[in-house]
């Protein structure tokens, strides 16, 4: 039994260790990310169980990959396994006011973007609360957009709650295509959650009102909830009914890679568990949290999130 | 012949790498610290003759702890060592807003507990002018304790002063337990170190007001002097009849652990070369420095302390 | 359902990174490792179910450590978590020739020295195939003794094998003491896996003739199986009736630690798989290979060690 | 002014910093490497004019590559820059006795692959007195392979020698494909060298009598040189009428990789300077000095390469 | 065709990796400095052709830092090499507030100070439009300070401008001393840099108004143009006609080492290519990006410079 | 009281980290290292009172050394600190076979060529049993080599054993030069350490017959002893009556470097407690054992040491 599937790409993450740029490393530190991975690891980190749905090549790397993520307590038991192919990876390099923060993709033709409809445990979607998918799946290619179709009409069939996380980036695609292709999936998902940016780059909400962003992307798409991140303006969530917001908590910025997703897995925790409003405080405070770990993922846990929610959060603990 | 002798536990140090977590690190770096040896290093570094006594075994981890603390010019022949049992570790996982900075002690037990009356030269007090010694001895067993009671009885027979930084650790004892117990030797110190926060938790004095909390302290206890650290609002010092503030320096946090002990440090070296108000001044000058560095120690200089001192520091000294 | 269930004390392994003594070094090295989990690690990474049961301290240390295992496909469900506490640790000081590999434990009073009958789910030993201990459990309290007996006594109550290498270590009893004690225990064990030196120093079998002792151990003890490691002369195997013996595999040392487990793991899954002269072979050739692996564990994988004992093995594949 | 030209595929070369395995690592060493880099950076190194030409993507990790080649000396003036693509990488895992030293080669539809006729400066080869060829780049793709007999037939329109190293890897194609392309190609070739494994795996010449197969392959290609690479037995180079053998000098094995890159860069040099039996020395030396080297590139120089030839070799120089 | 050469010392510059302190440090980082080949690396990173001239010795520490300075794209080929002496090296002890980065320069008779007019390549100069120097040279030794004036001299015969910053360094010699001998060089230049510090410091232009320290330098020494740059108040240029003035760029605090040397790049690049205006946005944009790559030298890349003069950088591109 | 006094330069030593060459290394492992302060630590860690005087320069760099070498019990109170000048610097490029280790020296004009008469604690020699110089000083210049004839001279005047170790160093100076100022010295000291080489290179004793050569010097130096070093064939002493050999230990070469003078450090141990036969065991035992460590210093214990003679050493002690 598991509470919340996710499914996408999660790829090789590589980055300066004791230098500033890419072109001088001699060391490259290693760590693995992918938008879906990082909000299953948040939630199983918060106690639930989460699996995440892939497809990698069976060597040093795709082991390495999925290991890093079942660390956590994500189950990987429905990875796909392939002999051919390459595992994808992203260079990042960190950069720092007024240096942009670089990443490279190398992920063209991964052996995800090759996972086909008859690879997939259909079943293990059935058991789950929620499904959780992103916008950066279906900018990989075709075939996995037509993949993502499909498995929203799939768990559409049953009683799952989907959620989807917009996450435009666009190294992958325009700002035209993005909105095309995304407009036909995000009619279908129940929890549509999309930064401020976004509504505005791909589908053309512009105004800088969080709450009419929020209400005029509910009614073009007919979602349960809208969740609109605001960066340091916070989160605001829209049911239809009633609209909440919540501010962010200050953090320091050690590496902002994966805060959305964390937010994301924060969101999902407190919603499932509490609600909406819960949603919004779980997933600032993961949001928070997950800024000042290197690495994509978060590595705090449910006692520390409780604790900065709660407001009794000690610099030092000894 | 010693200015100041110190006496108490030094452990490993143990914190990650590259990473933010323990729970991921493949390298720990490798430091020691301990708050007693702590003061002894940062007189040491101001030209004092510092001698630190305490308890480790003789293998390459006990070995290492004290060399790095003769590194500094710290008289280390006191230490006793024994062959067997174990030295003290703490992991440390350093925060960062709103991330608490964590440790986890694993000292229990270690060398130094065992530590008795006839292993220690009580002849090398006798030289010294001030005996250091920190509210973290008595709260690591029954036995400490009393031995902590022995030595200021037998130091108080000769002309000599001593210092204690109450140093209250949560996750050693609880505050009822540690009020009783450093009560009784708070009495019979003659200057008493403590941060407001320990004044409130441990002794109860509660007030916000500094001065009212140090004149309290010093009612209570009878001691010469009580110095009552602020945090960012500085330093305060009573002695019965007058009372002097400092504001605290502007400093980077790399590493605020040890930060207090330099604060000690410094005002041991300036209250016995020139008075309280130079105590308060080197105090808070070395506590900015110490913040600057990795690990526990106070690794600067006199000539450096003086130009903060002097207002006559350079950004970039070339 | 699990093939092997093993049981036992891992703990962090520390040794240094840039330099060759623990007394000089800034940086360690992490690993764990542990004589059972270094057996479990090695059956997981050949495809069998493998369970691991201990007691760790519920911290980032002990996660580390329970994750490290998990990391190779063991199942560390059972693992009993304490609050209190803390997790064994032993330093490495790797020599090479003439100077000696040293280990400095320091796992007294560890949390696995607390594991209590009523902590253990009994019932997984049931549905395993083979139970697997190793001689310094009991070595480590006589508390943990008692718990060993009662482990091998409830298992033999169903059809389930035992096997035991005797891991003799002088750091943690004197050879009459640990003769006593396992002589007690070794005569419930199905199979023994024990050096040739430690049949020497423990039970006391002095001949050079290792299938005299073969012969003599089993007939002492009336063991289903004795195999007995000869280090560079490779490994001998008696049954009662038939004897058979096996070279070892040239091999460079990178790191010794975990060679003896590898081949207790390589034996068990040969042996529970083909048989006998199976076991050999998949002992002495994953004791080779874990010898070229820095840390206690085997990081190979079946078809590496499939194509060394078929001797099919290339130096560089490219 | 150029010496000599040669054009392949360089790749980004990853490989594990402080851990055995590509699985377990948290850092990666970055070097890289391609076999007529390889041999441009020795040549350059020991003096001559050296130029590569290849093709990569203009970001941070093509510029890396570039630049590292570039470092030696080589010219890269005529790499074409593709704002679009990917750059090959090959990850590396070390082994050791009886540990298989593994590569993973992620170099699959690489910027180099679509190096297309028009892009190349055709004038640069022609001021050159050689061009050097391997049988790697015909075995990237079908495209390459034709461009490569664009190369060789362009070439030979002026009085300019070709080398061509046969480089067979199993990992890129079968023995069948490659024999049947490289045939092909190493009937236009002047200096054709070639590994006696390679002789018969690729070629079919399957004896074990070294002059007999270079015999053997000269005749059947017609080239003016063949040089056979014997590994440890050394090298033998016929040229129709005459034979020469040279024995390998002994050499630490730090880094096979890059090896035979290294004997061909310092056969060329020799040869070009002085004839066969100079070039036999000189590879020999270059390969041997190579593998003491991490990293696939050739880090000595003239003056060290000609005291191992005199002799002259000191073990410490002080 | 070179557009500017420089000439200067270059220096191993090594600071300490993981710890705080020099004094502590078991690694050094390893990197190269000096102002008029930071200058230059500046330059040809915005792709302009630089050169730079040097004596350096011809082991593996010049050869380092000649092909760090090449890997950039600077042409080092007029660099004289040196079969004796030693190359400079500088410590560098990064500090943070309120501790004093410091600096220990041990270039004392380094074989830069033995360069000899017969040993450069006067050719080389007068094909380009600038030459640029730095108030370091002449502060050497009396040797340097002499071909200094001659090269300025031979410079000066044909059309080439001379730009040259004071770059003042209180451990190489006394105001009264740099005052006295850079006067005579400074009346001879075109383009004049100067920090308003040592505008007093060095000529005695001690008034906080910037525009009246300008115009007093320029009416003093004749230049063409003085450019003054204010520290955190940006930079100021007068003509003897017209000033301008130009914000500094908001800026994190990585190592500030070199942030003048590319304010002089990006002002020489800005004014050969668009008049003094753009030379004060390329030089406040290359000093603020500086700021932000640990070591001296620039990394980036002329795209990125005008993006950030644009006001179009991203913190994230992805 | 101590028991030997050594006097010398010793100088930061910087070596490649994860990469075989100075060349390409962007790290440097900081190592100290000097003949004279390798054996007094050699000897400080057999438990001897062991005084090291030199001359260092008052900064970061200089306490680095002086702290490494205290670290090991060493008295470095003599050593005279230079408020002006540089410390002596060499940087070595381990290799391995075919390919020569090689030292850069960067020592001209140390802070300890300056060393002067007057600056020297000449009270300190007279209370020691053995003073203890190489034929590395006088290299260093005629004022060294004039203070190493006034220190021999006074050192004379009391009862106290000179060891003199030839320590030819080409770099240094050339054999002629180095004779003939050896020659001088050699004539005062009472116990001569010289290789089989240096014995041929410097003084002229050619043949291969050790004790032809022992005996050669012994008279035409006049010494107590002299103690020839035969490298892989062990060290033969001889006294003007009696001669000894000993065999070498079989040991791994980590680093050669300082291998020599752990010899007489083990050598001048075994003499003052036991005699010469003690001296060459304790001699050949610290020289294999110095072998296996990085870095010139010896790492090791009497207990280790004593076991190696013994042959009671194990492989793994756990």
């Amino acid at each position: 039994m598991v509470d919340v599937v996710t499914l996408g790409e999660t790829m090789l993450r590589l980055s300066p260790v004791t230098v500033s740029t890419l072109e001088e490393t001699q060391q490259l530190q290693v760590n693995v990310g992918g938008a879906e991975s990082n909000v299953a690891v948040g939630l199983a980190r918060m106690g639930m169980q989460a699996g995440w749905i892939s497809k990698l090549v069976d060597n040093s790397i795709g082991r390495l990959i999925a290991r890093r993520i079942q660390w956590h307590g994500v189950d990987t038991s429905r990875v796909v396994w392939s002999e051919n192919g390459r595992n994808g990876i992203y260079y990042l390099e960190p950069g720092c006011e007024p240096r942009t923060t670089r990443i490279i993709y190398d992920r063209s033709d991964s052996a995800f973007t090759t996972l086909r409809f008859e690879e997939i445990d259909w079943d293990y979607f059935n058991q789950a609360r929620l499904v959780h998918l992103s916008g950066i799946t279906p900018a990989l290619s075709g075939d996995i957009n037509q993949l993502t179709h499909q498995i929203i009409d799939q768990v559409k069939k049953h009683d799952i709650l989907i959620s989807f996380d917009v996450n435009y980036r666009s190294k992958l695609w325009a700002p035209a295509e993005a909105g095309k292709a995304l407009t036909q999936i995000v009619e279908k998902v129940d929890i549509l959650i999309c930064s401020l940016n976004d509504a505005a780059t791909v589908f053309g909400h512009k105004s800088k009102d969080a709450e009419e962003v929020a209400k005029g992307l509910l009614h073009q798409f007919g979602n349960r909830i809208v969740v609109l991140t605001l960066a340091e303006r916070g989160v605001l969530a829209y049911d239809g009914r009633n609209s909440w917001h919540q501010e962010a908590y200050q953090a320091s910025n050690v590496d902002r890679i994966g805060r959305g997703d964390s937010f994301s897995a924060g969101f999902l925790y407190g919603y499932l568990t509490d609600g909406i409003p819960a949603g919004l405080k779980y997933g600032n405070a993961m949001a928070a949290l997950n800024q000042t770990f290197k690495g994509d993922f978060f590595w705090g846990g449910k006692e520390e999130v409780d604790r900065l929610i709660a407001g009794s959060s000690k610099k030092l603990d000894r």
